[in-house]
């Protein structure tokens, strides 16, 4: 059984070992390399910006295994025909959740002006509110988002979660549709976006949605660049109507040095860190996912062609 | 039955009506007042900073109830004879918590260098370690190191907690006695302090137990300022032994101008923020227990005045 691993040679150095280890402790006879005769693949483990863009001469491959949760860069190309599955790491969920409570948190704490404001004066006038009084909404209720929802409420935060289809989650409070949307948005106080990037949610955060948040509302964006409207979203930073934001993902990556984000005073730039997928754990689900296909059982993770995600 | 508030002005103008809500909610009879004649006082509600220093006079007292979690300057007055309770405020852990998970978070993932780092640079090659593999101490396991550590458990970090006896909490490696401690230091990179000041507790950090952590380890004390030897703290941290330390509380408070942490670069000064009892929350507190007296059960919180909390 051959694997072809497609992705940069860097990715490849970080996730040979792991990938072997993994694959020999799941009992798999197999021949792992980053060049196979197309016709002869069987798996491919692949990141978009590896080597392979035209799948039509694989013509014998069960599964491609994206490295990257994200799949908006791969589901538009048309030669990819074999059944595609997500990258879903419990070490990347686990990174995001740490990032996303870490950024929730300074918010929430005002952080900041211990961190910054270290003059010798001593200003202990002003609490900020109980998690409890803090109204959070997270957009987007894939694994990513879940998790983090389910952590923030952990806290005490009230938490309501929005995603295109209705959900149930246990600690939250799950809205839908486009009129979900509008009420999961209304005087909500931080944002969290982890939805997919998909024609139908670009500039999901715009001049009419970033209207509904409470005065000063955080917008903390780990998910995707497009998901927001940016000049609608530094018209609100300068009116003051939104408090701040930090975001991870932009449009454009590494972000231009001459984006007004960079130097905006209410925003905070990190540089597509919000989590990353840990070869360690990630190379456990392959290979569990190429032994299902090896025991004839259906895969994990497949992406839905039509929805984009 | 008469209470008696013995505390600054201030505070009786935050009290008085979250308090009066709840003695009526409980269906007390009840003459609630900063001035009552001594002899005829069934209850004091107390701050240490507040007009009554002397207990004596107070013969008939059957309970003596803190506004604070901490006891230290109230222990020692010989002539407070009758029970004492603490402070134990669900709004107050709650706070804590949120303070202390914040202020992890920001030294786990290194939150500082994008904070101040917005200088059009994308550098996203480091990535913090998963916070399963960074240990985490408490130190004390009383209602806040218990739900601190607890908090810290839930978002992945192995967390060990240390008090003088021995105890048992769900999600945590319990430690004890003088053993445990050196145990519990040995190689943690993130201590949080939340013992009770208390002659065996005072420097409980110095030369010797600092030197037992994980190099460049972090210092969270949210507790009170004596737990810390300051002199060796400043020494550690000027080595980089110690990497940071967020600091809440002090020997002197406020801090003067002129002390050292003030200026330290690898030192945050939070001005005894960390969390403090919340009217509505505390004044429930307050009301069951009178409550309780007057129905003839136990009074709950009482602090054990050999051990000093």
């Amino acid at each position: 059984m051959k694997i072809l691993f497609s992705a940069k040679p860097d990715v490849w150095d970080d996730y040979e070992a792991p990938l072997r280890r993994a694959l020999d402790a799941a009992g798999l006879r197999y021949d792992l390399s980053r060049d196979h005769a197309p016709g002869d693949v069987d798996y491919i483990v692949f990141a978009p910006n590896g080597p392979v863009k035209d799948f039509t001469p694989y013509v014998n491959t069960r599964l491609v295994m994206g490295l990257w949760a994200g799949v908006e860069t791969v589901v538009g190309n048309e030669t990819l025909t074999q059944p595609l599955a997500r990258m879903v790491d419990d070490g990347l969920t686990r990174g995001m959740v740490e990032w996303v409570v870490g950024h929730v948190m300074r918010h929430h704490l005002g952080l900041d002006a211990h961190i910054h404001g270290q003059d010798g004066e001593w200003r202990n006038d002003v609490y900020p509110p109980l998690a409890q009084d803090r109204p959070v909404t997270v957009l987007g209720l894939g694994e990513l988002g879940s998790a983090c929802g389910q952590a923030l409420a952990g806290l005490g935060f009230p938490v309501t979660g929005w995603s295109r289809s209705p959900k149930r989650i246990d600690g939250l409070t799950c809205l839908s549709g486009a009129d979900g949307l509008r009420d999961a948005l209304t005087d909500a106080q931080i944002v969290v976006l982890l939805l997919p990037q998909t024609p139908a949610t670009e500039d999901i955060l715009n001049a009419d949605t970033l209207a509904l948040l409470a005065p000063g509302a955080v917008i903390v964006n780990p998910g995707r660049g497009p998901l927001i409207d940016d000049d609608a979203l530094l018209a609100a930073l300068d009116s003051g109507a939104v408090g701040a934001a930090t975001l991870d993902v932009f449009r454009t990556e590494p972000l231009p040095r001459d984006h007004p984000y960079w130097a905006h005073p209410r925003v905070t730039v990190t540089p597509h860190i919000a989590s990353t997928t840990r070869p360690e754990t990630a190379a456990q689900v392959i290979a569990a996912n190429i032994a299902r296909g090896e025991r004839g059982e259906p895969f994990l993770h497949l992406v839905d062609r039509t929805a984009g995600y």
